[in-house]
């Protein structure tokens, strides 16, 4: 499918509930579902949580955790998983062992090392700590301490280091948190403000690292300079990754971004690293993945809405990349559910003009031939713009089964315009007064804004500006076929003067056209999902067509 | 912003959590987050549970869950709630308690009365029904039982009444649930297979019920008919609604679907109870919500995808109606993300233009006449294609405001043209022998692109195939300004022959025009956001057109 979710990997939150929904599994499970990810949950510990701080925990039993953990792992097919906060040390360690003992190793886990939250309460008990660092880094594919976190793991082992105050410095944490086990670590920079000149400075110490600058403006966008904020000029951030590659080297990236001014940043660091594990769930490199969700974390953050009257921390909005769905996907049970769509949004006016009076009287037999013969010579002249129109599309189709479906189609048109001259013929109208008949008002309305649609839209309008023509018709013809199966119908074929008509438009010929008409835009909504503005466009083509199909009946029934 | 994410209300689940994540608190998020929105939760239990079944429960204390609940409701406003496994007669009264004294009511409650898990395992202690029923019901707006929960709470005032058997037992006991003192009930079907005959026999029985068909192929479809299962032959599904309404009366409406076979099921009661939440938090009616949850529940069952390798009752797909957005929205740190993306997507190419040996050169001022002279001649040539292709855009725009606009530019453009005249008569290159001056193949080739675009797309396709000339002729113009500011800069303005070319396109005038284009394009990409080919096919025109824009340069250097 063309819709950004081709595979669903499985993806695992181990970690807190927050109540208010902005961080712990919550912020997780709505990050995994913005990103395409399915996912499960082993809860550790649920808080009683808001926007103002934690109001209670209530931790919950390792025993209960692991049989969490041994209940998905035995059954479902973990592709990445992330550690948010873990308690305490009999959780801490239960986790680490169940993981160690139940998946091949290494396995893709991103251990976010929560410490304290946002507010300022303990999320992890002290002496948990050396648990974390001793049983769970040594299977982590990356951890993601802030700038605390950091200073706190980074004393246990070098109490001597003085605290971080610098990218610098961060540099420097990141290689030594590298010690502690884990195959890469992301050192956040949210707390400390840096700028370009550090940044340079940083570097031309450590020629080694990386500057990965995908966040800012940079070579050869001077035209976006002029308008926004130069990064020179800016207070920015920094996330510092330093990955254990290879032969015992370091690899170290240092990722830039401007600094937001925002109090909704509740849940930052459970979201970062849950789009860390959907990216690593993907198959994603460890820097690709961090750089895809620190710009789902920061954008976040900058589209953030308010939830509380006086909130303190907000949460940050996990929708941002999300689209909704204008058109329903196929599914065994509706497998048209554009066309269903369109039908049902404009029913009335898709009923005025199947069972419009012109229908049932030809149904009757009780048609006047004055009003036939109106109706045919003025779709005679339609059929010309109707046949130009496919040209048109043709003109708007590279690709040479389309262009050949589209020349088919204008053959038959031409064919249909025989078949029509020979109606005349027999209804006492001959060519020469057939290609002299004026154009109706209503004939030319239609005709024309079929290919003024040609002219303003691509392909899609004016496949939709053809569409209500054709399965028109063809409704029409089932429509009247399906009534003259009926006892006592009032529908009468035998003897009917139109008898030849109804059958042109209910057989297989034309029913085979509406069955690949239908087809191709169904196709089209599938492979190219409309945003809600463009679906608009699309169904007011199709709605407004279907009004000129009825002033077309109308015309014949006013013999305007 | 017209992306179906306009307004994000709050829901609240109060369930259970089911680390599988295929039901409880985790489907509820999920839903909430397709269904754009925001939710919190409060969990009543834990549950250790895959495909498979229910392994363990871990029950939390009642007043954790009343803190859990109150610190949500004391801070953010939630529009609806609902709730699912409440686990015991404790956490049941708790919560109630804590809805009927914290907010005003009526509340928007819907109650999904969860008794036993679809794998068989009891989620409510039996003698909790009762607290439900005396407590919850009535701040209930509707209940949603399936057919065992139904006869089973109907069992405990009703002892005579017999199983439900058929839709008009479902209509009986929807009603005798009705007398429990929700404000409406939705009996759900799924358990039971009804056809059209027992609707319309149900119906004739009842005249006062109203039959929703939404679900299947109605009037006027005739031409899907053919082509699909038809409801008259299929089995179907039917979930029956009753509300009271003002004066004592019942309002009762049967949705009617087809029936699925699938196993995909796990979490659909929870699923449906959410999407109904998240209409009523919209101020949708309980009819509306109760409608657009049931297509979300059944197409996600349609949709779901495998996540156990031997799948027991495996989760419905809740993504099913996301699309991912190819552009990211504005932020307040990257107002043009589209630009952005366009020009590091194809950031190779894009500095083979602006760094071009063309534009070089005529920086230094060291370009050979002749070079300059045949690029300003073609130039001239492809000029009158570009204010073409802006009458093509007019004749594309059916608002005012953007014929206007084009008018403008195109006026721009005959003055551009002009100035080359003059530039050409400096240079000695006579009226007569520019006018004459054959086309290269580099200036047809582009300038022929850009109508062939204009012809084929619509008025989006057409704006990026302007774009790259726009914003890059501006590009040039910067780049050579801001590399002419540098001490002892290789880009000379002063005595250079080409100084009036560069100040042209970095001055005012030229720099608000890309500016313009800038604004254009980002607001077409956020109105109408995308799909992931459209997208693709926007960007290679961009990438064709900056290829195009290089070849032209290339044209010059070789006097081709």
């Amino acid at each position: 499918m063309a819709d950004g979710y081709e595979s669903v990997p499985v993806v695992m939150t181990i970690a807190g509930s927050d109540s208010g929904g902005g961080a712990g599994i919550q912020a997780d499970l709505k990050t995994f579902t913005a990103l395409g990810c399915y996912g499960t949950s082993v809860v550790t510990a649920l808080t009683a949580q808001n926007t103002q701080g934690v109001q209670g925990v209530h931790a919950i039993p390792p025993a209960f955790v692991e049989q969490q953990l041994t209940s998905v792992l035995s059954d479902i097919a973990v592709k990445a998983f992330k550690t948010g906060m873990l308690a305490n040390a009999g959780v801490t360690a239960t986790i680490a062992h169940t993981l160690r003992t139940s998946n091949a190793a290494p396995i893709s886990l991103v251990c976010d090392p929560v410490c304290v939250s946002t507010s300022g309460h303990t999320l992890l008990e002290p002496d948990a700590l050396a648990t974390m660092v001793r049983d769970l880094f040594p299977l982590a594919a990356l951890i993601t301490p802030n700038k605390a976190e950091a200073e706190l793991l980074i004393s246990h082992t070098h109490p001597e280091r003085p605290a971080i105050r610098s990218l610098d410095d961060m540099v420097g944490a990141a290689h030594a948190l590298l010690e502690l086990g884990p195959r890469a670590v992301l050192l956040k920079g949210g707390h400390l403000t840096v700028c370009m000149a550090d940044a340079r400075a940083a570097m031309a110490a450590r020629p080694e690292v990386v500057l990965d600058r995908t966040g800012l403006l940079t070579e050869n966008m001077e035209i976006l300079l002029v308008v926004e904020r130069d990064p020179e000029q800016a207070e920015l951030v920094a996330d510092v990754l330093c990955e254990a590659v290879e032969g015992g080297a370091v690899e170290t990236t240092v990722f830039l971004r401007p600094r937001l001014e925002s109090t909704s940043t509740h849940g930052t660091g459970c979201t970062l690293s849950a789009a860390i594990a959907c990216g690593l769930a993907r198959g994603e490199t460890v820097v690709d993945a961090v750089r895809t969700a620190a710009a789902y974390t920061h954008d976040g953050i900058a589209a953030s809405f308010p939830i509380a009257a006086t909130q303190g921390h907000g949460p940050l909005n996990h929708m941002h990349p999300i689209l909704r769905r204008s058109i329903p996907r196929p599914t065994e049970s509706n497998p048209h559910p554009f066309v269903r769509l369109l039908i049902r949004k404009h029913a009335g006016i898709w009923k005025d003009y199947v069972q419009h009076d012109f229908v049932r009287q030809l149904g009757e037999g009780t048609l006047a031939k004055e009003h036939f013969v109106h109706f045919i010579k003025q779709d005679y002249l339609y059929l010309k713009y109707y046949a130009r129109a496919h040209g048109l599309l043709a003109a708007k189709s590279p690709e040479y089964d389309k262009i050949a479906a589209s020349a088919e189609i204008m053959l038959h048109i031409i064919r249909e315009s025989t078949m029509h001259r020979t109606f005349c013929a027999q209804w006492g109208v001959s060519p020469e007064e057939l290609d002299s008949t004026p154009e109706s008002p209503a004939c030319t309305a239609y005709g024309a804004y079929i290919l003024d649609i040609g002219l303003r839209g691509d392909a899609s309008q004016l496949l939709m500006a053809l569409a209500a023509c054709l399965l028109g018709y063809g409704e029409v013809g089932l429509w009247l076929r399906r009534e003259a199966a009926r006892l006592d119908s009032w529908v009468k074929l035998a003897g009917n003067p139109y008898h030849k008509w109804i059958e042109d438009y209910s057989g297989a010929d034309y029913q085979a056209a509406v069955k690949v008409g239908i087809e191709r835009i169904e196709e089209m909504a599938q492979d190219d999902p409309p945003s809600p503005k463009r679906f608009q466009e699309w169904s007011a083509v199709w709605e407004k067509c279907t009004r000129l199909e009825k002033g077309f009946w109308d015309m014949a029934m006013t013999l305007s």
